[in-house]
């Protein structure tokens, strides 16, 4: 288990207009795998509405005075518009996206939000998806696309397709921390049958 | 398409602990259908948190003055602990589902929250299923149990097995009142390969 987080934590970034499903599917696998994780808000405000109008409530916000990146291990995107182009617009999350890909630590996103990381040039020569609507701006960034899979995990940086590829978004990282056999308790536990 | 809702909509039950991907999950799929739904808090306040501590907030509250359940076509209940349990001991609520039931009006659950259907008598010789940790109530309770099946429709009652289901019983519901068609555009578009 050498990737298994010690005193470090998971942030999931949630702006305006973020898909819920993929944002929380994160949250609630990682729950239940007893990985500690946050609901990151981008903007001051911890009240953040989904592209579906369904507001949640994050347990802090990175303009909070004790926000700090060092305190997590992995950066994970949702996906949703205008949710996606909100974090693309959000200077200090993609400073240290591109911190955190430089120091081969973990970074993913799933659906239109693999398009932030390509803008940043963080996709190129790596092997990566995303929403096939999205997938050409991986391309032209130079990301060795994969069309087919639900989720690819290429060294540190782990993408996936869309809303109905959430769940194996979430294994995705629960397995990159505690291994297969977690992955597969929880997924007799939710009665997963994909 | 004759279950197509003309002027009345779905609503989904949140209660305090509720299973946050089983309640959003339809939610989003409806939403995506658009088919008009609400997410409607048992209690009076209408920020609801969930058992992996989400709050999010509701669109109206059972105790709204302007709340009537006539005003809604089906009730679905999503499960988590306690979020089940709270659903159980919502009178005004079990009264409209044994309500609902007897005219025939469409009732889904998932998860735990199909024991609810069952305390009140309304899966005695219908076929059903439910989280496997809550299949003995069903049987107990004169259910024809289905132990395999991610999703059963019986009539007009819906029930599922547990959250990683939960985008099989959102497709239920959809394809209740659009059919199967409209299921596989949503599925094309979030590329769900289940």
């Amino acid at each position: 288990m050498s990737n298994q987080i010690l005193n470090k934590r998971v942030a999931v970034f949630f702006a305006e207009g973020f898909e819920e499903i993929e944002g929380l599917s994160v949250i609630n696998l990682l729950w239940r795998a007893q990985i500690p994780c946050d609901k990151v808000s981008i903007s001051g405000d911890t009240l953040v509405a989904s592209s579906h109008g369904v507001s949640i409530v994050c347990d802090c916000s990175i303009e909070d005075e004790d926000f700090a990146f060092e305190n997590y291990d992995m950066l994970v995107l949702p996906g949703g518009l205008p949710g996606t182009t909100n974090l693309r617009a959000c200077e200090p999350l993609c400073q240290q996206l591109q911190a955190f890909a430089e120091a081969e630590q973990p970074i993913a996103a799933i659906c239109a939000a693999p398009s932030v990381f390509a803008e940043l040039g963080l996709l190129k020569g790596r092997r990566a998806t995303s929403h096939p609507g999205f997938q050409h701006v991986l391309s032209e960034q130079g990301a060795l696309l994969d069309t087919e899979s639900a989720v690819v995990v290429d060294g540190t940086i782990i993408t996936s397709q869309g809303m109905g590829c959430a769940l194996e978004f979430g294994f995705a990282i629960v397995r990159y921390y505690l291994g297969e056999e977690a992955v597969e308790t929880i997924k007799s536990s939710i009665v997963y049958q994909g």
